[in-house]
């Protein structure tokens, strides 16, 4: 199975919106977003399941992905929100992965629960050393029936500026 | 300090040459390769330094991209051979850091040894989950001061596939 951790692209500046959960991207956030997903597409890229973050900038970049056909399900999945533990929806990707129900699964949320999640899987421990960027894209490999956690292959760590 | 790794292209099939070291890239190695170093340099890298391990399908590598202006110095280095340790070559990398000598290095060589490279700098020991493909690259941001080991910082890990 292999899982992909997709960060929110350029929104409006923190501060600037009453509640910080309705940020949305900016113009210059949502074409460099578009752009990594029509990579992605060309790449020949789909995702069974995209799961995203309920906060506007997340959802937005979830919403750019389904546009452009890298996959036909998009839901908000709560755990994905800033500041969420892996421990969180670790057991529900537990059974997806035992039960075989999903092949390529991508999760739209922050920093620095990316970057951390991804030191988990890998590793884990966490030690804020994997840099994820604004539309910047994680790819792990999950082992087929090991323990997720501190077994999982890193094969992708990129941003827009090395990926469009 | 910003330091890339940099995986040969694909060669000849092993055992096609009596003398493994000389084994060369194949056409497809070398278009692969050709197309990454023009993306390199599309981005605006600039190598200060490219050091290559000396056999022929890293040294071919490496020639492409400084055939492709991503830098005017290439050299060989014997502990980028397959099998070489980083503490064969991690007092010579702390001096250039120290003396702010280097701001870019490029170094081509082999797998697993890059990969297992990579782990040692972010977290400071191997579990072979850090997958460098052929023609693949890794960036990986050295701390200013502290020691190298264990507290560089991964912004980049990427196959062709991803990145031309």
């Amino acid at each position: 199975m292999e899982l992909y951790l997709i960060r929110h692209g350029i929104a409006a500046v923190r501060g600037t919106y009453t509640n910080d959960d309705e940020r949305p991207l900016v113009a210059k956030g949502i074409s460099k977003t578009q752009k990594v997903a029509q990579k992605l597409r060309l790449i020949g890229v789909e995702f069974d399941l995209i799961l995203s973050s309920p906060l506007v900038r997340a959802f937005q970049t979830a919403e750019i992905l389904l546009e452009a056909d890298l996959s036909s399900k998009l839901e908000t999945f709560t755990p994905l929100k800033p500041g969420g533990k892996i421990q969180d929806w670790l057991h529900w990707l537990q059974e997806k992965r035992n039960n075989n129900s999903l092949n390529t699964l991508a999760l739209v949320g922050h920093q620095p629960d990316l970057g951390n999640w991804t030191e988990m899987l890998i590793w884990g421990s966490i030690t804020d050393q994997i840099i994820v960027k604004k539309a910047g894209i994680v790819g792990l490999r999950l082992p087929d029936s090991r323990e997720i956690l501190g077994n999982s292959e890193l094969f992708l760590l990129t941003s827009p500026k090395w990926f469009i």
